[in-house]
């Protein structure tokens, strides 16, 4: 490392600067458990500490990873013994909550679950939710720019950010803590910051913007005939619903049917014959007529044969039963272990077409080979698990040729929700033009002239 | 100028170079009817020309304004004799509609209402709507993050843009026409060329997110007794209809008068002398339960005395009229001419105050001043017309030193959905820090380095 400890212990205290075996006992990737390798943790107390680690950083040339929840998906929080950590473990305060203006004021290591639970106990509701809200932070969030299970209704991490307030690579507070919905004052710079994995900038603090309480759900388990039912089904939930469509969670039958019948994990609520499984959700103020509505829509679907299978929460413990086989992913790793994931976006149109080449072109490679699909249909966005026997790099970059290759002729993406990080680096030039990368290139030059931020990740 | 017609003529024909008086006889300002000063005016057939342009231009650091449907607020598209004008007026296609997907991709020069035409024929709708739908483009909606009357429901322009194409300065096209709904693969650089007025890149084409269909509608307008009651209503009605509040649109009593009882322009559907109107709008899909739970909500909101007269429209016509009371800018012009107008934002819990203290000094200052007020209450948004007898400058800044300061303690902004443009510029820094605007130029350095791209524009 560039910078000294004794540099590090002067601005944040000895405590507060961890070392040796201490580092390397933590875990910086969820999905591998690999091991912290960097030289130092520092853990500041406020953004004015962290800003002064920055100033040092920068005049010593010594590159840094922002550490949040480690919840990723794509080893964007990987470091190297030439690195500093900054951990956000001790920022984690909401700051203030304004009910009549619906905005909560954090600091960017507040974990989700703890937003979500704040706002609830002031009669709101924060929106994003995804598996990870326990551990999750609100500044990896925002750099990542989280998407989930309500994205239908209330959109990603980005439609939920007001302001922020970032701390650059040479140290500098850029403090942007809008509270407005509606502020076209100048360039929108919080947008910079979200969604670039900490590689612009280190998001310290946020105001987000709260909704309406969480209103009553309506929640179902259907099952569809054939992929065009399915798309016939969303568009005819979206028109009957409106606003009230809180959730279309699609579920391929080989994700329905290893999740119940193969591992035994859950008792199947509907048979698993079918080829789709669909979690739909009705959200709305008044009990009896949103049950009203739900079903009457639901009924139509039947009648259309878009649905041939349904099964209706009547309490929250079956309502809890539904949704845990969507979001067990858990079973999902160790049934399929060892496990390849993925997670694309698409057009709908090519959905089927896609995912069923993509089962053919696998088989005929590894026999053994399993493919499990689920996703969030209505924003174009599949989650793909892929177990061949093996996660050997040669084996994977296999398997992400057969996954990736045939997205860019169809305008898809290969990271709907998850970043690029290192992982998806090599790739990245498959769904963006070669003038958008330069163009990506350019900010960082601009803004972090040193790379002294997250080095490597996102941009090679 | 620095570049040659004779330059321009090879890119995009003699026809498509306008000069002289046809370019003196052309206003470039619809509030001033300014006449426009450019050197010249070019019309690029497409980006391909638009971008030979520009390599030309910044080749002999040629300054260009790119002008669109010029229905802008704040000078944004003011020009002098040494700049070129872009004009995209041949730039008007609709490209393509993707009813599957809901994506409509359209050339940046298409006027709002053509795109909002296409999409309904299509049975979807764009739901992005405003008083100069018939003028404005797309182009120049992204360029502002334009807002308008369904922000409430749906968000301002930048929510609607999925994709987009833009030539920069130095006539490099980058293409990001992006159709996914999730794509977080890299930074998500559309961001950075909405809202930012045409200063960093020029806008040719988008994708743009359409929604289910225009729902069926039940429109009210409804008299508020205080403002305490108004915010309540709000936040009644959010509760009560969630996703089918569709608009939520306040007239300080000084505006529904004005329009109304005092230049005779419109008959009052009911009386004149409430301190507040809203005209209220609750979209569904389904007639007769829409119909109940709209009549429900209003009747509670009678009950607790949050309104205290209503009507609600019975037909298109009656609808219609209800809404031109609250669109006649035309009137609220003639009726207050000289007007000063001003659109801010402010936490809703201030706004009764601040609209209070500011027609306090007005008339203190000037006792003849005329104060009205009318705004998008859930956005937070005041639109704020103001009369003194005068729009000399000096008057002007008098004006607006009563109307932006006392914001910055109420971290409001000088610029809701207008932009800064020139008009706002120098008050900039009182709704932004200087790190803000520092990062600002960081940008505008980084990608317009010669500063061709709407000099002086947004910053100084």
């Amino acid at each position: 490392m560039q910078i000294s400890l004794e540099t590090l212990r002067n601005i944040v205290g000895a405590a507060h600067v961890i070392t040796g075996d201490d580092v390397a006992n933590r875990q910086e990737d969820w999905m591998t458990g690999a091991l912290c390798h960097a030289g130092a943790i520092v853990r500041p107390a406020d953004t004015g500490q962290l800003s002064a680690v920055m100033r040092a950083c920068f005049e010593l040339k010594q590159p840094v990873v922002t550490h949040g929840g480690l919840t990723g998906l794509v080893h964007g929080a990987e470091t190297s013994p030439d690195e500093l950590v900054i951990s956000l473990e001790r920022m984690t305060a909401i700051e203030e909550i304004d009910r009549v203006g619906g905005t909560l004021t954090v600091q960017a290591g507040a974990p989700l679950q703890r937003v979500q639970e704040a706002a609830s106990e002031a009669g709101l509701q924060f929106p994003l939710d995804l598996g990870a809200r326990g551990s999750c932070t609100i500044g990896g969030n925002i750099a990542t720019n989280a998407g989930g299970v309500r994205v239908i209704r209330y959109g990603m991490m980005r439609q939920q950010v007001l302001g922020l307030e970032a701390v650059m690579a040479d140290g500098r507070v850029v403090s942007s803590m809008n509270r407005m919905l509606k502020n076209n004052a100048g360039f929108d710079l919080k947008q910079l910051f979200i969604g670039s994995e900490g590689t612009l900038g280190i998001v310290t603090r946020a105001v987000l913007r709260l909704q309406p309480p969480m209103p009553i759900e309506q929640t179902a388990l259907v099952a569809c005939p054939s992929f065009d039912a399915l798309t016939e089904l969303l568009g005819h939930m979206g028109k009957t619903l409106g606003g009230s469509l809180g959730a279309f969670e699609v579920m391929w039958q080989n994700h329905y049917r290893l999740l119940t019948e193969t591992t035994g994990r859950h008792a199947p609520p509907i048979p698993t014959d079918h080829p789709f499984y669909v979690i739909i959700e009705g959200v709305g103020s008044d009990e009896a007529r949103l049950e009203a509505q739900f079903s009457e829509a639901l009924e139509q679907a039947l009648e259309r044969e878009l649905i041939v299978d349904a099964v209706i929460a009547q309490s929250d413990t079956q309502r809890a039963g539904l949704w845990a086989i969507r979001e067990d992913i858990e079973g999902l790793v160790k049934g399929l272990a060892p496990v390849l994931t993925f997670d694309v976006s698409l057009p709908i149109v090519d959905m089927q077409h896609y995912t069923d080449t993509l089962e053919t072109q696998l088989l005929q490679r590894w026999p053994n080979g399993r493919l499990v699909v689920f996703g969030h249909l209505g924003d174009g966005n599949l989650h793909i698990s892929i177990s061949v026997g093996s996660h050997d790099p040669d084996v994977r970059r296999a398997v992400e040729a057969l996954v990736y290759e045939p997205l860019q002729a169809l305008g898809g993406s290969v990271s709907a929700e998850h970043g690029i990080g290192i992982e998806k680096r090599a790739w990245l030039s498959t769904c963006r033009t070669s003038a958008e990368i330069e163009l990506m290139q350019t900010l960082k030059q601009a803004l972090d002239p040193h790379c002294l931020l997250n080095r490597g990740k996102v941009l090679a």
